[in-house]
């Protein structure tokens, strides 16, 4: 039996509930960060752990590219990848993620080398970046709708490290404020274009399926860093240690 | 510079070093596994997960044959793909772990289905296939080389699950049986290909390396568990909850 499609208005709907159930900003780490109670090296971990992320994130663009042989398309979504790497050295989100790491007492030439960086990280990051590589475009874009539900973490962050961090001030925290001009416009395209796109119920139980991974993704990552560095705390052999990479 | 590779000898010892620091028989969760500290449900969890882990190498090894152009070297690795499927119908190590399966209540069609699998487990699995379906042939194959550590963990639990839990019989513990005669044979040849391959210290260096990423795979599938289902005992959006997949 093919069930029919839901109309474009409960589709959408259908993912932005994706977003209420399961996006990180649920994780009890997100709350212990954005209410200062996080310790500097818990601080530390995740800005290591992230950047991981950050720095596969224009892989993942290039590998979608890299697939789409439609010229406008690659073109809009060509500035994701503009947006991380800039447009002349020394600028660009990756940057700025550095521009953190060192606010937070970390060498960047360290936090750069991804060394230290937990296994289950890298496990899940590369699994991201496999997905939009090998599925077919529509759960590709889709994967990328948790930007959806960015914004409020955001700009929950930025008040929470601001009020409750010495490291946190205009310089540290301008990933984040930069991230709150791009983001929306980015997911208003891919939103759109995954509405337009999920034309059968089979299509948009693909492009659920995929937003839940994206999210899958983000949560395995803080259920790491919790795991090594909260609680049990038990760090795996080879990652990051207290002290280490210190500028 | 180029530093000179280590003798046979050196080298091997090196690999075995990489268990003796990073193997995941270190993990917490096998000492409670194997002295009879786990809960139904933390043995119900394990076995869950553990069988995306086990349902995935035979896929792992023909991704290893798919790319090998020795017909000898397919005919000895094929063995493998054998052993995990089976000769005949209802034969083979993934059957044998559905008895296991099984032997702890849960329902073989609801593991076999791998619903209700950790993010995480799924992850780290999937970055080993697609490590031995990417890397050059001497990392994929080295990355094989933990079997070497396999036989003590391998006989550990066997006596381990016999001593302390109700479930574990002949039936239950014949998937680790006869690991207890595969593996050796496995790895004799793995570890003879490998320090005949393994020519300079570059080779020697990846060899290891991959070794290490294995050692990383099997670890974070534990650490998983453990966050999971042990501490903070918090269970990701989607997973197993206990209760689920029972016969």
């Amino acid at each position: 039996m093919n069930a029919a499609p839901d109309t474009r208005q409960m589709f959408e709907a259908r993912l932005r509930a994706i977003g209420d159930e399961r996006y990180h900003d649920k994780h009890p780490f997100h709350q212990m960060l954005h209410s200062g109670g996080c310790t500097p090296d818990q601080v530390r971990a995740w800005v290591i752990n992230r950047y991981y992320y950050q720095s596969r994130i224009p892989m993942k663009d290039a590998a979608f590219l890299s697939r789409v042989a439609d010229s406008e398309l690659r073109r809009i979504w060509r500035r994701r990848i503009e947006d991380h790497d800039g447009r002349e050295p020394g600028t660009g989100g990756i940057q700025r993620w550095l521009k953190l790491a060192e606010g937070v007492g970390l060498d960047p030439e360290y936090v750069a080398s991804a060394k230290g960086v937990l296994p289950a990280t890298r496990f899940a990051v590369d699994a991201y970046v496999r997905f939009v590589r090998d599925e077919p475009l529509l759960p590709a874009v889709a994967s990328s709708l948790t930007e959806l539900f960015a914004p409020k973490i955001h700009a929950d962050r930025i008040a929470g490290l601001l009020a409750h961090y010495d490291f946190a001030n205009d310089t540290t925290m301008s990933y984040f404020r930069q991230r709150l001009v791009e983001a929306p416009q980015d997911v208003a395209f891919g939103l759109d274009w995954v509405l337009e796109h999920a034309v059968t119920r089979a299509d948009q139980d693909a492009a659920a399926d995929a937003l839940i991974f994206k999210t899958e993704v983000l949560w395995a990552q803080l259920d790491a860093l919790w795991s090594a560095y909260v609680e049990p705390g038990r760090i795996p052999p080879g990652a990051w240690q207290p002290g280490e990479g210190l500028k």
